[in-house]
């Protein structure tokens, strides 16, 4: 089951709002039907959103109609904002866009080539992202105990990305590597992308995993069943404060009181070096109706007024180790990030 | 709305189940059907429970078909055992169906008398809980600043009760003696009181209230957003340590880290000087269903193990106070508590 299937030249994909009941695709055709996909988190985890807006973005440059470059230079910058603007947490999606567009305003190449160079660009970034998974599985597997217990939040699995998976590329690496993972998964209101995306992957790998609520969690920790925490990230800023789903900070929080180490698991490109810190990074609220009747089912009266930030930011200081495919990023993370954080660290050449 | 309903010799249980959506009530003219009420929660909250039970021993009382006092004591006390065992966590439960069996043998009456001393004193326990949480209310809202934003968890209202509650009389009377009072609720998954019930209960109120998922808690007093936490009690031992809503661990824990006041509002019946410590408070386990598949509706994989306690316990050292209707206990609570522990505090007495 992958989030994002590209070949032949037609791009489908997953339509995560319907698991685990149904498996549809939806095939996209055209940026906006990526875009509202993104929007109402058909496709969603920072990586996948990043490699399906480079897809819309290739697809939109193909409307424009113009040889003037800087006519093109300009509506290709409107739609870049445009698809931008949909989640605007999550760094990885703005990064992807900024990639395409250094490639069309290159400028080796005539105005008519964009929209070909753009689809190489998105294909590459899909490409990488497989490798991405690899090596943060790699690194972070060597963080964890040969018997351990992890609990996790959200999904950070194959469902996120183009592979693998961030967080959950760690647990699966290590029980590959025939290490005895045990997993705790938060159900991770108000999707639940938990209890529907994260068990459907780690049941499906036959990993050893446990559904619980999302404020059971302090609870196992409180009983001394859990060795570890491991979430993805949506962002993080250069002093190392992460944005993530929403629950990520109680659970540093919880992981802190009980001594549990806590880490991230992201790929470079979620690390915003422009970002010196949390109060930087804008939180994205949802609709509320997510809250009150998700899926249909209605569960508070008409008209609750509601509170739903999609995201929280964990402050450093919580944070043990942020673990990427380049490498582990321990405390003071300032220094730590910065050697992800430049260009060739961070993937963010311009070289092909 | 009530959630015990009892004139003309009939009672009535409203099936919280149903709401926010509908409004039905359960006629309850056998004991087996208040067990299965409180067992599936149409009827929940520790004090109703216990005023439920009582009701429930009394029906059953009537079925006792002997004029001998032994072979009655004998099946009453089975009886008692039976309703007892339906949620072991919430104390008054217990207490209820204790505070009926000493009435019982007493044996100052005839055999033939028990059925209706024990109906009276249901009467007795749902009328007390009236003036319960009038002085729940009276003593914690004292606690509260003139302008305060209070953060809950699961429902302790009306729903909960015979009238007003008991961390929400808190909210409630605050606002009626003209204090300015904002609330976040927790959905409190798996079942949504929060969301269901008590969010029904304070717009009903005209109170400003605002509904979170429980992981969005610890995000708003990291923001500063909250003044006070208070939440309602299903146990608590000699130590002080409570037994409450799952989640209720851990909203402790965030309030002890970003310093704001943790209190438990409890009547005395939900003391238990028995018990020395939170180890010893049983912890219920809920069907996996509640978590995997709420109100129908399946969220993941079928077969999915999960782990879903009622109940977690919050360590006495992390609670600031706890808000009888008899007064207010701090720490130590080992001695505080004492006092609320006696006979005549308790209300455990036999004097009608």
């Amino acid at each position: 089951m992958r989030a994002i299937e590209w070949s032949n030249g037609r791009l489908k994909l997953l339509d995560q709002t319907l698991l685990p009941n149904k498996v549809e695709y939806i095939e996209a055709t055209d940026h906006s039907i990526i875009m509202d996909s993104i929007k109402r988190l058909a496709v969603r985890g920072a990586p996948a959103i990043g490699i399906a807006a480079a897809f819309a973005l290739a697809f939109a440059a193909r409307k424009i109609r113009t040889d003037d470059p800087n006519i093109y230079a300009n509506e290709i910058r409107q739609y870049a904002d445009e698809i931008g603007s949909v989640r605007p947490t999550a760094v990885n999606l703005r990064w992807a866009l900024d990639r395409l567009l250094r490639k069309a305003f290159a400028f080796t190449w005539s105005v008519g080539q964009i929209p070909d160079l753009l689809l190489s660009e998105a294909e590459a970034i899909l490409a990488e992202d497989i490798e991405m998974c690899k090596g943060i599985g790699r690194n972070g597997a060597s963080l964890l105990p040969d018997i351990c217990t992890v609990l996790t939040h959200c999904n950070t699995g194959a469902l996120a990305t183009g592979d693998y998976g961030t967080a959950q590329s760690v647990i699966v690496t290590a029980a590959e590597n025939g290490k005895k993972i045990r997993v705790y998964v938060d159900e991770t209101r108000p999707l639940f992308q938990g209890a529907r995306l994260t068990m459907t992957e780690l049941l499906a790998r036959g990993i050893d995993a446990t559904l619980i609520t999302d404020s059971t969690a302090a609870f196992v920790m409180q009983k001394g069943f859990v060795d570890a925490v491991i979430t993805g990230a949506d962002r993080i800023a250069a002093n190392g404060d992460t944005a993530n789903k929403v629950g990520t900070y109680g659970l540093a929080v919880h992981a802190s009181y009980h001594r549990i180490p806590f880490y991230i698991a992201a790929p470079t490109s979620t690390i915003d070096p422009d970002c010196p810190d949390g109060k930087h990074i804008p939180i994205e609220e949802r609709d509320p109706k997510e809250v009150t009747e998700p899926f249909g089912l209605r569960i508070a009266p008409v008209d609750t007024p509601v509170y739903s930030p999609a995201f929280d930011i964990t402050p450093a200081h919580l944070i043990t180790a942020i673990i990427t495919e380049r490498g582990i990023s321990y405390p003071p993370f300032i220094k730590s990030l910065r050697i992800f954080g430049t260009e060739e660290g961070r993937g963010r050449s311009d070289d092909n």
